[in-house]
């Protein structure tokens, strides 16, 4: 999974409070959930949602409390195994396609666990702390919001599994569906330009981001706004999923192997979707969403386009605000309309692999293992999606998925050669 | 999993109160859980806690309110998908090895399903029923009795896999060890003697024990009591594991396959086993239990001896009465120095493959899927457990299970030819 | 796989020149090949033939000739190894899955190995030996004939896997189609009766054929010819595949995971199937092959019938001389109008699981492997095939094969109560 | 598997001569073999020499003949089917990893083939063909070209599982070892520099090296030479294979899963490796060769180096003359002393994900398949190897693996950033 790792505090100001904000949010997620939901693991990409809730919490005692709090004890020695998710140089971990054996600690004693680590965190902040150690609670706070996102796909998945269909929540805001323009291009000049996060920026970055670097782009034309279900859905009337000729060879291997003909948690038969919010008709007007890489090529090549680079995607997103559908706006789902939107709604499928920018260095140490590691094998997505917080996006954020990966927020925006 | 069905009900007076004691137990077991203990499918033989309090409820709704109570409304029409197991002519079926998945209905609500079915059949109960119906009745708290045991095997499995090593019960009473006497054999003289279950007979049995029927036995001696952890521990101290000519062919590939070198449950660095009650040390004088039908025919090989036939097993235990380490005794587990006891603490593998009686006859409807269908690839095991209800054993009784079986309490007695 | 083992030679005068006999066979087999045919593996089940040519004469190089001919050097110390099938007590062997990743030794290269070790063999014979050593010679013969059968079981199996569709012969027999008479059932008495073979006899026999010993059984009727492809026709389109309640639950999932649909090697578009000699049209009154046991079970269901025990299919099959449709007839097809006879055309499933008779010793050594270890999870068969030597059959024979096995001339005769 | 298609043609006046050339070297390629070897298929990536000699003859006739050839029929209308390997534009093909099933048609069968094909285009390029035509007759020289070199590297997989290690021939060169200089760097300055090869470029190329583009290059210092098995022998030493931290995650996790402890065909314990002229010592001096992506990867981690760009490569590689140890060498195997030699030994891993250059355009028609449907999840590699052709060989040529294949002679070459 695409954990991700940061080099850069926030306001030393709000740290304490921060850190209050953020811990608050993972705890009311839980809270729409029975404890009997917080327990399984529908696949292996999935983790329990009571595992992302300690993971999280064994982030700050494994990398802030055992190393700076003066005579704290580990919450339960167990736990660092339990809940280390891929950190080698941290010790062993349990296998994480077992993670959904576990029914204890219960979601109760779980938190249990936030709290005890909660109060050593707010001691130790109200102690003042070092620079470097307050980058580290930042990452961890960031890391935190990654995982809220993760925690409402990976139930979304849960429950999607059920066949009694069960909605997260009953009070998610639904908008109403709005025509869309048709999507228009907008043009810019190729050349020289920098593109990522300088290792000295004050604002909070992961290492990935960094350095800045100059690339050398072409002139391109880039999407004002997102793929629709209405376009993708016309890509299937047109035997999209059955025109080998549109895809590559590996998603064709994929098409073949899973049966995919349509996005994932659509029903064709029904017209309808599977949403947090439970079974609901497909809005032609919004974002297509869970879709792979795979899916995404084929449809650009089908709509004489293609997918855009990271670097173009990035000097085009620079220009605009980063607003849009993200988890505060309490949809958690694809919105219709977002013209000219560069956040939210969906990650967006980029052209390229995901792989260190020139001069990259990791963090040392076992935070090292966040990000570099995976480097291989991936996609790069841009943009956020509608159960990312906002404050947790920017333009030169980059994050990655397997080609195949339906299970996230995932969609695309076309680009061209001009 | 091999459920079973009967044929005849128990003393009319009495089934009410049957009822409600045979259901009370169901839930009692799962007051010493968590909720999220419930949910948990720890591999494909496995069924989480909830999936058995609502599939045995299901049984009682599918087969005597929806056909013979007045107006009776299926409480939810999904639960009769999810909660059949596996009758086919019932209708289709939530997929086995999913059962896992779904976390709701949550405990609570399986709880409140119950609560409905037990209503419902209480007011048909009082109202007077058929003979008919009322072996139906018999057949559905015979078959939650099976249950109640899957359940408890079924979760020292789930807990068993969570590196806490978490105890179902602290309160487990716990039997000193008893050094036992040496083995001894009993003979038995050959000649032809009729075994199994009437079609006739007033007292319950399932019709797999039917009908009674004639066998051609040769002289032979058995052991008055079952092989203790100590004499297995001997067979591995003596390779016994890794020397194939002791073992089945099917067997050496599963021991490879598995890694197999003791007993499921035992740890072999700290000479403990899991148990309801948590890890435990090994007591070398109680019966060896959680092995594979090719484990007990090698450890037999090993010992110059050889696994009982069913109808030899039938003959010698009649003499005795139905006594014995069972789930009231409130252990949970085999206890020592059970010598000459013949029920109770483990199953014990016999040396027949489950095939049909002579003349057997399934019973009529879909109540004749539960026990015919399974007559292929499994090996017959008689006598009970540590955790069968006293009430629900009796020496016809047949029960059955894949040789590669483990999480069962499964041990064996020795036989010989004189 | 299901070798076997005997215990008794044949006449003393006979024996170079059956060795001779048998020897040749085996060579003649491969002659209707390519070299490339005789490389390929198309499933684990199946063995190349340069593997089976080799492996035959391992056995008389492990069991005769190095324990027993004076000076004698194995041809190839690794031979021992690449042919060892499944001798645990012999030595490590070859994973028998990648028995086609062998491209060497060659054909020609095995051809040399078999003229060495007959070369060695003749001397031996020729000089004299011990009764126990002709024991093990004979033995070896039958293992050869059994070998052969498989020989041609497998490449059928190999050819079949062919777009080509080619034939191993042009130039096989091919009988006209029979009307045949409806099947008649013979009754038999019950009581109790002997079967099986003396460990004493003179005849050659396989370890698993004794001891003889006594049987109780009930009146019985049996038919008197094989289950037709009409028949099973009839089966099949009365829906006999996709109707649950006619199988064995381990058969409906088998029936669901590999999608059968008729017997291997059917085509039912065509109404043809796959022979040795090429595609042909089904002759319908010819007797069903390939098919498994559940096929057989459900089939004898659905007939309102039911398999044979192996001791009821004994005690008629011996009222009859052994004769029928075998190697030697040229065919190496079912035949129609087998009407009244016993032997050859297919091997008949019975319902009895393979298990050692009362009494049953392996032989002594590494030869005590053959039978017994195979003792579990198999179903007894009776009568040989199409492609067994005639000389290699007799009542008593019991071979076995895994329930789901379909690879061999297998087939099915009726039986019922009476 | 890293079909790869051109667009140029070869000099006008030598295609007849050439295209004999081309043709008989695949023959010979085959007579150093057994009918036999040509036959297995050790794992799906390997395809059988069979199958090679008939996929090549199948181009000509699919894209050469049957479009252009007057008359001409189809040699066999399966071949079609049977040897199409993943052009889904030109109809329905045999599934790869099933052939290894073919026994047939026999090697000497798709000799004939061959001959037929040959017979065939022959009489066509006597007859004068299309500039067009010329340019599909080239490319599928190319084409053959690269199976060559595919059926020596799958050829010696095959060889390789064999217990007795055939060598495929007995009279390679062997060149004695030379010690090696210290591995020097030469530095090159960054800028914007044009790689690729033009689509009108007189001399052959592939679609997937056009078109020239300029790409952005930093400061950076190359290797002279191959890391070499000396060196490789460092790492392994110093526990590379053991230290999670040199690793990429995906490739730690293909070190856990297969057990991969050392290069494909190294035996530590002998210290020797498996070769096409049978086991050999392993040279300290020469390249390491049939490493993943992953262990180049680790190895440059540990070296305190990266791999280089491909466009880093071709800058520095285009600088020197196409020379070094290629199939011609006879050698068949990496040579020692290589200084700055850039073609031949070993193909070399870069550090890019394989992707279309800017501006790319596939071929047109089914030929367009080749390379660009395989853009993603492989990594590039350059230079050629030992069992290449020289003629085969520039500076632009791109060929691609996925990171995990081992079974071609893959090394690597260190660069820095400075």
């Amino acid at each position: 999974m695409a954990a991700v790792i940061g080099a850069k505090s926030t306001a030393p100001a709000s740290l304490s409070e921060r850190f209050r904000e953020v811990r608050a949010r993972s705890v009311q997620i839980a809270s729409w959930l029975q404890p009997e939901d917080c327990v399984v693991q529908s696949m292996p990409d999935v983790s329990p949602t009571k595992w992302h809730l300690a993971h999280v919490t064994w982030f700050f005692e494994q990398f802030v409390l055992l190393p700076s709090a003066a005579n704290y004890q580990a919450y339960d020695e167990q736990f660092l195994y339990l809940f280390n998710s891929y950190y080698q140089s941290a010790g062993a971990m349990h296998a994480r396609p077992e993670r959904g054996l576990l029914s204890r600690p219960t979601l109760a004693e779980v938190l249990s666990y936030r709290e005890h680590v909660d109060a050593a965190m707010h001691r130790l902040l109200e102690g003042g702390i070092t620079e470097s150690l307050r980058s580290v609670v930042t990452l961890g706070l960031e890391h935190e919001r990654q995982h809220q996102e993760l925690a409402l796909t990976d139930i979304k998945h849960v429950l999607s599994c059920n066949p009694l269909g069960p909605a997260m929540r009953d009070d998610l805001v639904i908008h109403k569906a709005i025509a869309m323009p048709r999507p228009s291009f907008t043009s810019h000049t190729g050349g020289i330009t920098e593109i990522g996060a300088s290792v000295d920026s004050e604002a909070f970055c992961y290492d990935n981001e960094t350095p800045t670097h100059d690339v050398l782009l072409r002139d391109f034309a880039i999407a004002d706004s997102l793929v629709t279900n209405r376009e993708f859905r016309h890509f299937i009337d047109d035997s999209g999923y059955t025109t080998s000729s549109l895809w590559l060879s590996d998603g064709w291997t994929a098409v073949q192997t899973h049966g995919w003909c349509a996005p994932l948690y659509w029903n064709l038969d029904t017209e309808t979707e599977f949403t947090l919010g439970g079974e609901r008709d497909i809005d032609l007007d919004a974002p297509v969403s869970h879709i792979s890489f795979y899916e995404a090529d084929a449809f650009a090549r089908w709509a004489g386009a293609r997918l855009p680079s990271e670097a173009e995607w990035e000097v085009a997103a620079r220009q605009h605000s980063v607003d849009g559908n993200t988890f505060e706006s309490d949809c958690w789902h694809p919105m219709p309309g977002a013209h000219g939107q560069w956040f939210g709604d969906v990650w967006e499928w980029t052209a390229c692999s995901y792989a260190p920018y020139p001069g990259f260095r990791p963090l040392e140490g076992s935070l090292g293992e966040y990000n570099g590691k995976f480097m291989c094998n991936q996609m790069v997505v841009r943009g956020g999606s509608c159960v990312t917080a906002a404050d947790h996006l920017r333009p030169t954020y980059r994050s990655f998925f397997y080609p195949d990966a339906r299970w996230q927020f995932l969609g695309l925006r076309l680009a061209r050669d001009i």
